[in-house]
């Protein structure tokens, strides 16, 4: 029987669910939360199998996706075009299925990918935005766009984020690569798009509080330095609604 | 003791609510569903006074709003930047008070306006957008927007719009005026903005229907003459979720 190879490309509002990586047991209350277990689910029930999900990245609860990529197997016979249909049709409103195509079989969504975009969005005026607040977070003080570009350049290149990683015991190498780190304004918006080879457990989230935390006069651009050399502690993790996982990058060959 | 009496404008996402119009006791449960009972709570709270709350377009449940206006009289002395920052430092984070201005005594948010604009959002493309789904209605046939466009010029005017009204049985006038009625499509997102002197109960819901159903080819738009007529049923009445108040117009003069 063939087995066949399928890259996802999928948008979800993370709000309502604990994340991409599944919990628990197939079946269970927490592996339905899960964007990862929504999916399986489905697929399982579309292919007759027990049809494991690979995602790129594990995004955190609360956390969106304009382009997330994962792949799947099976020996199930069906077009891309019809299991795109399958899936949003019986998906919730909140996960959809951007793109379906066949691959080969040894692409793998995770081990494959070779960048990530991940953008955070504030929202920094003196009203609300109520169409927006599921997907942006809020800061009312003033913001020191230059001030913040100063030290988003002393966090690109390729370092040991250790520091900006909330799992701090991890045996496994933290030295990351961030190629850019991009701060757009327009109005009341803020764009903060990081992109990179990798990104450790929160990195983008306590990356993005340190910014905010310079880009309001507590902390001076300086100080980067003396965080990477731990004299310093990182800032505070930013909330998880604030971000979205919008690309993932592969080999032009794959 | 001088009473002033102040106009708002407000934005607010009504997934939440049960509609603009208080129902209910103060302080019952519903009463708390609704846009008008949470400004009147918390209004209230501020003044020491029973708040009345006037709103210029009584938005059904699930509608939303960009530019509702309100207005309320209060005793209570208070410059309008701060019963702003009042109100949305407290206010739900699907309420926002946008501008807050002081205005002649004579001055009624709902008597005075003179226009209104509403827009209804379509979502016509092949995958769902998880990010604008609470705001926008998804349309998966081809929608035909010339004839969407030859049915909107047919119903622009002054019309006894009783056919298109979801109270038929009501005594008062059901004649209105609708100036302008604006379709613009971008990729897979489609507005139909209405914008007219006053509408009826469900009305542009209604008329959305209509449209729909002429774009999707389930009806001509020479349709509409016999509508009006009395000689076929309106179109069904699209979901609330799609639309919003973008705006209450009142004469310069106000």
């Amino acid at each position: 029987m063939e087995t066949k190879n399928y890259k996802l490309t999928l948008a979800y509002d993370g709000t309502r669910y604990l994340g991409w990586q599944k919990l628990g047991e197939r079946g269970s209350k927490d592996y339905g939360r899960t964007i990862q277990g929504k999916l399986e689910t489905l697929l399982s029930k579309l292919t007759g199998e027990a049809v494991e999900v690979n995602g790129a990245g594990r995004t955190d609860a609360g956390v969106h996706a304009a382009g997330q990529t994962a792949n799947f197997k099976t020996a199930f016979a069906a077009v891309p075009a019809e299991i795109m249909t399958y899936c949003n049709q019986y998906l919730p409103e909140d996960i959809a299925v951007l793109t379906v195509e066949e691959m080969p079989e040894r692409f793998h969504a995770r081990l494959h990918a070779r960048g990530k975009l991940y953008c955070y969005r504030i929202h920094n005026g003196p009203t609300p935005d109520v169409f927006r607040q599921r997907f942006e977070y809020r800061v009312a003080g003033p913001l020191d766009m230059a001030a913040m570009e100063a030290a988003a350049a002393q966090l690109c290149g390729e370092h040991d984020f250790r520091p900006f990683c909330a799992s701090k015991r991890t045996k496994k190498s933290t030295v990351r690569t961030v190629d850019t780190i991009r701060l757009v304004r327009d109005g009341a918006k803020i764009e903060v798009c990081f992109h990179g080879s990798g990104f450790l457990y929160n990195m983008v989230r306590i990356l993005t509080g340190t910014l905010i935390e310079v880009g309001l006069g507590r902390r001076r651009p300086e100080e980067i330095g003396a965080i990477f050399a731990g004299e310093r502690p990182a800032g505070y993790t930013a909330p998880a609604h604030g971000l979205t996982l919008e690309r993932v990058d592969y080999d032009a060959e794959i």
